[in-house]
């Protein structure tokens, strides 16, 4: 009951990401509102897909459907008080990775898929729906160039699988792995952690 | 029968518009036939990998495969003339974009999707194809940015799945369905309507 | 065995070639190593989707995973000397194309799939990671573009339909069928063939 609260929580600081995005992009209000979708729920339908789940799960759960869509049409209409909240929905957006990664890995470890691709797919569902977000406009995505974001997921669907090969129970699990989750980002964020970047040096175009 | 007929037209006229993009993007002959392929198919096939239909429909019919594909060889062949033909073009794609999202609407309702759901697929199965075509191209979806596309997708999803619940006959459902979506389209495209897009304003960057 | 072994070769060499893209794109470390995942397994995970086989083999098989992600961190850590291989890199991604391209239609066919939507799954398998590879960073799929890439895998994989149809036996065929790919692609490299672009000419934009 709470987690499906919290889940809720998550999805309206996901779609409020894609909707801000959107609204910079200047798309109409139809864009705006499908980025908020495509940004909430595009991880958990990537990781439908990569598990066989059918049908999608995100497209049958109308209140994941109709609060991803209300903050959409919210952010459109009041994207300049939304965008002044920056702090609350970066925190959000935090508790929404955490809360996602751990879906994720639980639902993959139990359809039975071995603890390292457990750990891939939950970081592709916390991960997936922002990757889609910047695809869909036009820029590289946001986690492949910068933050610790994508560290933050896996580590938390590292937790959660090695909790759930050790048989600790379930609950206790996601909470330890949502919270390791919100805190490597939220470290990150303040002390403006990333990952290293290449070294410089001639790297000429392999494939031209 | 008639049906299957309409279908391989709204097949063409999407393959033609995606061709057409590819040219302008200066792709060679195989680019240009994929991306024919692509637009013309690819809403299709996200319905299918969604839904959980096995093996996708448009690998399996080869039909539908040939029709994209030779429109593609043609519009390259010939392109000048048929970017003269714009308005058959966009009359033509009105009408595949009208069958198309019937034809997905009605499919995930016979696969057990509550209607919302059907909508959804629906709409993507109309808009997915034109919307892989600019993210190959290296664009921000059209259907995002401009135009009441979309809306008008999501208007023919919904008369089908309100016509089906309540237990009107299917191929009335269809009828009036695709009827709505032309109709939405070409009064669009005529009066030049688009949907709102946000008020101006301070946005920064979320994510930065 | 030797089959494994060479697979493994193939997949390294397209993880090189992700990563180094990604290199060059000034990613971090994580950026490359999931580029270097992505152009690896992007076409056969693209294949398992749309044949519907769960969960998708990549993610559960581990070498495939340890292997791109460890050509991930080595292109990150010594791409200056990783790029200065280029013709090896090329030869080995001709190798790895000419695998995945005859792994993927001998699947699909197994499966069931006609042998016209087998060659379209196996050209896929093979130009799938890379076309993935492309969009992640935002430039229009290279082989939409240039040289003889997606005719290679076209071809390797009508040989294989081919010899399938004709009952000949399925090792024979797989060796043929990879043969070609790699012949066609190394004389395409060598004679800097490209396929024909379309003539100039008036082309107006078609959804403006």
């Amino acid at each position: 009951m709470l987690l499906a609260a919290l889940e809720l929580v998550g999805i309206a600081a996901f779609a409020a990401s894609g909707a801000l995005a959107a609204v910079r992009a200047r798309l109409d209000v139809f864009g705006v509102t499908v980025l908020a979708l495509t940004t909430a729920l595009g991880g958990g339908i990537i990781r439908d897909v990569l598990l066989g789940v059918h049908p999608v799960t995100a497209l049958v759960t109308w209140p994941w459907l109709a609060v991803a869509g209300v903050t959409g049409l919210v952010v459109f209409l009041f994207h300049p008080t939304v965008a002044r909240l920056r702090r609350s929905v970066l925190l959000l957006d935090a508790l929404g990775l955490g809360l996602f990664v751990t879906a994720g890995t639980t639902t993959a470890l139990d359809l039975g898929a071995p603890p390292y691709a457990a750990c891939l797919v939950g970081m592709t569902t916390g991960i997936g729906g922002g990757a889609l977000r910047d695809v869909l406009l036009r820029e590289i995505p946001l986690v492949l160039r910068r933050e610790i974001y994508a560290v933050a997921a896996l580590a938390g669907a590292v937790v959660v699988a090695a909790g759930d090969a050790a048989g600790l129970p379930a609950a206790l699990v996601a909470l330890v792995g949502s919270a390791i989750v919100v805190g490597v980002r939220l470290v990150a964020l303040w002390r403006r952690w990333d990952a290293p970047v290449p070294r410089e040096g001639g790297t000429p175009k392999l494939d031209g």
